[in-house]
């Protein structure tokens, strides 16, 4: 589909969507048994699926993290769409996989006009919508001629800010940043980009929805956890005087590298190799847990929505090129790093909490992903058909919290860089993709979580029909992506 | 040290034994929290971490040991003294491991006169002693001209039964066995043992006290757990009419392989390539909970002390050699499998059901290991100084059972084939032996229990020191063997 049919199919769609929207606006509220909750997302970067107390971890603090484990919805076997963190981020905006979006690697592409995002949904019910954090679905100097990724850039390339994405509010930066003192080079680790080192300065700066870029001296320093918190509040605490609810998306740059702690954090862990990285969870998990107090003082605990996860799992370590902000997440028990098929690049925590409609703790062990959010809350708002984006690769899993529904019949693609997975309930196929000629292996999921037996020639139809099914869906992403983005390559 | 000074030693430490133990006979019952219990120490053979539905399996059905680890003592931290299994089995009997008993493979030698056995010390105390299933310490057939794993053999060799080693009752077997219909070869797999495919019979036969092999008519079909409880439960029944509590050491052969089942076990997990394992695994615990309830029935269940563990981790899977009986059995999270020095070969799952002293539910996380049962069980008694063979390398866990200690002081030294590793509380550190020149690894066992991150480039002086302390234990072990067997090979 060339550009100019998908601009043409995005206004019929809006249109339809508007007209749709004002015929069941009644009912659809009506339908919804909690009514319009204030939704917070809340992400973390590169948080491995061990990085939490309540999976386990026995040196890591996350108190509020684990309260709420405790006393909310608890997934057990969610995943990231990606297993790095672009992608993923424009699964959670868009309910497709980031490759139908032509975002499939973490330094590619951005989200575009016709791309229809939750936070135009939002906004389009009425809800007042801010973004705090990383937002990496597109660039926000306009006229920048520097990407600090990338080195020098086209001014205008690749620009899309939240502020155009359907955001009224914006705190927001393009990218990784230390996590304590964000502003500033750190002291430790080579961290490439000449410029860093003639400015001392990281390079990933805050903008506001005026697109304006917030002063250094603007109480940007210390723990990146409580910077972005401290916008959060003054936005929540004025929203919860409207009559509309508010959506915040909270994007932590904690733990990505480089992942710098500081003050008590940094105290709490000495003599821990990883110290740098368990006092930048715990500050953030401090932050989460301010978050909450906030809301109950505001009187909002009840009706807010949170839905808290991770972008991708824990990067492996990489102390020999970053030093003690290297890098230092777990994936628990998981096989593998960010950046693989396998567990550990994309089975990460996740935790929903919404008192006011689900009352008490559950364990969801279906497996769910990022691009589920996006139907889930429309279905929780009672629009289960709201416009979005074709074909959507998530599913509402509203049934599931219901306790309704506790098998996913709708697999899960996953593909970046030179490999690509299928998924169903019980089996997923990993195969290579492009140069990656391995052979395709297969995993039991519910008898191997681990992935320590590799099952592809015991069922070879099995193996094939789940590479077709891969292939198809592969096909399908390339088709919606057109030109946006060079082709996912076939599996070997 | 010679034979004969050794079995002169031997001799002068048991009289010193009979008179300490008349000495402190009164006090030491006295002392002693819950007067003589029963004990009944349960080994499942090759069974993993990951093998029990209490440690995460949702798969695997294991309903009588999961009520035993949410109501009494369940180890998170438990290791086999060996990654496989006569070695484990003599630390179990001695408080020694298996390398200072010239016992460090699977298929080395056998304890000896001299050496001390828990079965002795509780035969001392008054107890009636009974082995029933895999014993693995020694051969039973004196006259046996034939070796059923390594073939012929000359008569008398390494001939160590049970009956000759403190147990007054015997149903044993020498070795491994199909986990259903124990005599046959199973209909599945390559076995070896020309005389196996001649005879159809697989050649571990059941002995009694008296020397006796078992006739292959008297009931000795059907599930291999079953066919051990049959003997188990009238020894024990037996036994609860008497005066002087009992000491039952129930081996269980499953799921080693030839991992085989039958009947409802197959049913119930149809469809599951490793529905044998998992069904063997099933019928034992059945069994578990068959003999917890006779201890009910008999008013015994309150004074008796179960202790179950495993020998060692699951082993990898060998379909390709074994077909559907080829061990499907699972570490869970943790790395590697039998055989190895990471922790899927060694951490086991352990529980302790203790109701009259230990009356609540407990989780220790204390590394413990099968060497402390001797140690904890004579501390237990009110005899922590009852004589062993000596050095010992358990130690008593009781005050951990108490709540008393929660840190390991002693480390632990493990040694099989060509890898050794040393593992104090916190570090565990593995290195090659003999012709294994692989560079030493060092883990953080608290931060990655996974052992994910070897960390030894980092911490040299740790390394440095535990391998020292390693080699140190290596000699000590080398120095008790004697002309036992080979000595151990010092770290590279």
């Amino acid at each position: 589909m060339n550009k100019r049919l998908k601009s043409t199919s995005f206004l019929i769609r809006l249109t339809l969507s508007v007209i749709l929207t004002a015929c069941f606006a009644v009912r659809s509220l009506a339908e919804s048994a909690g009514g319009r909750p204030n939704i917070i997302l809340i992400l973390a970067d590169d948080m491995g699926w061990g990085d939490t107390g309540y999976n386990g971890n026995t040196v890591q603090k996350t108190p509020f993290l684990d309260k709420m484990a405790a006393e909310g919805i608890r997934f057990d076997r969610f995943y990231s769409a990606s297993t790095v963190c672009a992608p993923t981020r424009a699964s959670i905006m868009t309910g497709q996989n980031g490759a139908r979006l032509g975002i499939s690697h973490w330094g590619s592409s951005h989200v575009q006009a016709s791309d229809i995002l939750i936070s135009e949904f939002l906004k389009g019910k009425g809800y007042a919508t801010g973004h705090f954090g990383k937002w990496h679905l597109g660039l926000l100097d306009k006229e920048g001629t520097h990407d600090f990724i990338t080195g020098p850039r086209k001014p205008g390339k690749d620009f899309s800010p939240p502020w155009q994405n359907g955001f009224d509010v914006c705190f927001s930066t393009e990218n990784v940043a230390p996590t304590w003192d964000p502003m500033k080079l750190p002291d430790q680790g080579s961290w490439g980009q000449k410029k860093r080192y003639e400015t001392g300065l990281w390079g990933n700066n805050y903008w506001n929805q005026k697109g304006k870029m917030i002063d250094h001296n603007d109480n940007l320093s210390g723990d990146d956890s409580r910077i972005i918190m401290d916008r959060v509040i003054p936005f929540v605490k004025e929203q919860a005087n409207e009559p509309n609810p508010f959506f915040a998306y909270v994007c932590f740059h904690t733990p990505h590298t480089p992942t710098v702690s500081g003050g008590k954090y940094l105290e709490m862990y000495d003599g821990h190799a990883g110290r740098h990285h368990y006092g930048a969870i715990t500050a953030m998990d401090e932050q989460i847990g301010r978050l909450r107090q906030t809301l109950r003082e505001l009187g909002e605990d009840e009706n807010t929505l949170i839905w808290f996860c991770s972008d991708n799992g824990a990067a492996e370590n990489k102390s020999d090129k970053f030093g003690d902000y290297g890098g230092f997440g777990s994936n628990g028990p998981y096989r593998d790093w960010k950046g693989s098929m396998y567990e550990g690049g994309i089975r990460v925590p996740s935790l929903l909490f919404y008192p006011k409609v689900f009352k008490k703790h559950e364990v969801i062990d279906m497996p769910c992903n990022t691009a589920d959010m996006f139907p889930t809350l429309a279905a929780l708002l009672g629009d289960p058909d709201a416009e979005r984006s074709q074909p959507q690769d998530g599913i509402s899993i509203l049934p599931a919290l219901n306790g309704e529904m506790t098998v996913r019949n709708s697999p899960m693609g996953f593909a970046y860089s030179q490999n690509a997975a299928w998924m169903t309930e019980r089996y997923k196929l990993v195969v290579g993709i492009g140069g990656n000629k391995a052979k395709p292996e297969l995993y039991d999921m519910i008898e191997d979580p681990y992935e320590k037996r590799d099952i592809a020639d015991q069922h070879p139809e099995q193996v094939a029909e789940m590479k077709a099914a891969l292939g198809k869906w592969i096909q399908s992403c390339n088709e919606s992506c057109g030109d946006r983005y060079k082709p996912v390559p076939m599996p070997n």
